[in-house]
């Protein structure tokens, strides 16, 4: 449907809205009508807290975590073990991993794989900044938590690389059949690596 | 997944984007980390576009249609037909008839249907405005193209009883099967009334 927008400012608020990932012309539409008919005080604080995260958000010294101070509440928590290191891509994967409730060291955020077709090289990744973090000591275990892809698996093994000559023990997350999956629709690739990477059964799962 | 987020500000800025219809917070804070990634320029840009479109947007003082100007373009446009007036309920209806490029007359944007249920009366719309509009002379066909819902029916028929006394002919638009649709998925009632105002076949479609 070929839209002829009534406003021009209609138009560029519904423009903006549909730069967004996976937010389509129409669904962008259907937003800022919605924005339309709130309070011009919700409509600013809507457009202020976007602009302010921007300008005012830092990112954490140690682990590049975001962060509303120079050091994240995860690293400045003196409960937390210091001595294990969990490498993964993003902010996102960061609280995934603290939903589980199941990591209690500290993180070291990537800011994304190794891929050379999107042109992201190791130099475009904190790994020097991990690098030094494992070299100042205190680093016992460098967990790898990164996508189970071949850019993922590239980035893996070039920390590997880097890390090898360095007295840390370097693990990567378990690869298996995702609980609750039946095993005849895994693929084959996940399911001969839970064979291979079987543990010991103790009488309870 | 209970998430915990990193930051106060991130937290802020997703929960203004969970408030937007369809958006929930997983959803929320994958825009709200996309736009963390942008310039703040284009961060800036966004806020914006949407402050200055509630601060600044006009409605058409005829039609009530959402505009740049005091008139806005289609009432404003001389090789329109005035005498024609096509009531819908908001402003992307506007844009679906527009889209059809099927009608050369005027629009009157009601703001809405009546529904009791929702606490929206006949005063809450613009109805007074449309009445007027037909007394002042000039319009010869009131088209009401509302959902076809009980509230459009309700709203149709208020409209009907305001305009009755008036010298005006009042249509409404063809219910019937869509184009595409097959016959055994169409409902009954939608099927009934098809084949009761049924048209004359000249040949074509």
């Amino acid at each position: 449907m070929n839209q002829q927008y009534p406003s021009a400012l209609l138009e560029k608020a519904v423009g903006e809205f549909a730069k967004l990932p996976g937010i389509g012309r129409k669904t962008a539409l259907r937003l800022v009508l919605h924005l339309l008919r709130q309070d011009v005080s919700a409509v600013e604080a809507f457009g202020r807290s976007v602009v302010t995260l921007k300008r005012e958000v830092k990112y954490c010294e140690v682990c590049h975590n975001i962060s509303d101070t120079d050091v994240c509440q995860i690293c400045a928590d003196p409960r937390r073990d210091a001595s294990v290191v969990c490498v993964v891509e993003n902010i996102r994967d960061v609280m995934a991993v603290e939903a589980t409730q199941q990591f209690r060291g500290l993180y070291h955020v990537l800011g994304g794989v190794i891929s050379p077709m999107d042109g992201i090289g190791p130099s475009d990744l904190e790994i020097a900044g991990l690098v030094r973090r494992v070299a100042d000591g205190g680093v016992r275990e460098v967990i790898l938590a990164l996508s189970t892809t071949m850019e993922g698996d590239t980035t893996n093994f070039y920390i590997y690389r880097k890390l090898e000559k360095m007295d840390v023990k370097l693990t990567v997350i378990a690869r298996g059949i995702s609980i609750g999956d039946e095993l005849e629709y895994a693929d084959e690739v996940t399911l001969g690596r839970s064979i291979v990477n079987r543990t010991v059964f103790n009488g309870t799962a």
